[in-house]
């Protein structure tokens, strides 16, 4: 039988969602519960995609098949509660034989938070990146919009990435404040991502915030599918996958 | 000369604010700090009171005297980059010679955070205290005007506690649910607050939450002046030092 569940992490303590020789992985520890609920026998967790060291997840997807029927809420309750501390479990449920978690994608929604306060706070040290410089957010406002659309995102996909097909369709691409004016959330939706690229996207909007390329600047860089040409790659820990969809 | 500081810290990893023989502590990594910004001559920190081990603060305040004079923001930004990442500083002001932070206190807040969503938040692990059980919320707001105003607070008073004056008077007791409903804020200000007494407060509401204390029952607990008689201590994560009030 195979189930289909979302799962929260914080991303601090662990080298990234995908299982390694060495470090800790939260597909390792999903694995470990689920084995462990199996009575020692092995059961395979396949997510959605990985997420890096540092990377926070509020809606990650995996899939498992599990030889026995339990009830779901049972389920997620042990699979939640036998986890670490830093591994949530939010819901369970039965998916057909042939439903697989990676393939099936429609869409992603990423956020990413920038903590923009005086000083940094230590609350966000994990969970947000800091950027102490000034920002003209109208700016970022400004240039937002050329993400939308199928482009080819070569140049905001990390180099060495092996992916051949870089065109992505991004559906959502927008920015809130806080009411405390301390931080910033950026929103992205799209059928898919390439490596790193949320975090380049970001590191390129901070620097047209910053004044140092300008508001207009995005379709060109798009355009030339050249890496050196966009901004940097902005730091894992304000990263958060938050939602995968199905059809 | 004497400086006033505005101090926030994550309290996951300290032993709570005040200096001891052993174990990391807020006050004795500023006072390395200082003392460091002071070419090694020890500089003495003194806090508006004591947080315990886990117990957080966004606005806990200190004074030092600190010989020689320098710009506010200099100051400001060495105390802050200066000490670990879990400590910012976010002002400092010169104060006159006779200011104390402890003495001079005419008013505090505090918030307590409890996570109330299913399942915990892999996020508020270290920054709220988690209810799993039922909770109802309209017997826990009609329950708390009960500890407005002047009490001899002894029921709500860790036992062990050396203060021989346990009258305190209450100006703000309430409480907010987040816009996502998992989340509660309980913000009490007061002349000042008992050993652990925020703390009794919240775990005798939420016991009145839920439904295993009348909501009525507050005042007469007030009046037995006997521990026994109140709720549990809520857990220290879900605590914050959020403002410190001079004259």
């Amino acid at each position: 039988m195979r189930y289909k569940a979302i799962i929260a992490y914080d991303g601090t303590n662990f080298h990234g969602f995908q299982r390694q020789v060495s470090g800790r992985t939260v597909q390792a520890e999903l694995e470990k519960t689920l084995t462990k609920m199996n009575n020692g026998t092995f059961v395979e967790v396949q997510g959605s995609g990985r997420t890096d060291a540092g990377v926070h997840a509020l809606g990650q997807v995996i899939h498992f098949d599990f030889p026995k029927e339990r009830p779901l809420e049972k389920m997620r309750f042990a699979l939640d509660t036998q986890s670490p501390a830093d591994i949530a479990c939010k819901s369970v449920e039965v998916v057909p034989d042939d439903f697989h978690v990676r393939y099936l994608v429609k869409e992603k929604t990423y956020q990413f938070k920038v903590d923009i306060g005086k000083p940094r706070s230590p609350f966000r040290r994990f969970y947000a990146s800091y950027y102490p410089y000034p920002l003209d957010l109208a700016k970022i406002e400004a240039a937002l919009p050329a993400f939308l659309g199928t482009h080819d995102f070569t140049s905001f996909c990390a180099s060495g990435s092996s992916v051949e097909d870089k065109v992505r369709t991004i559906r959502v691409a927008k920015m809130a404040v806080n009411d405390a004016g301390d931080e910033l959330t950026f929103t992205f939706t799209g059928d898919g991502f390439l490596y790193k690229m949320i975090r380049i996207m970001v590191g390129t909007l901070l620097k047209i915030g910053n004044g140092r390329l300008e508001a207009d600047a995005i379709p060109a860089i798009i355009k030339a599918k050249d890496r050196n040409l966009a901004g940097p790659t902005a730091h894992p820990e304000g990263l958060y996958l938050v939602e995968v969809k199905y059809d």
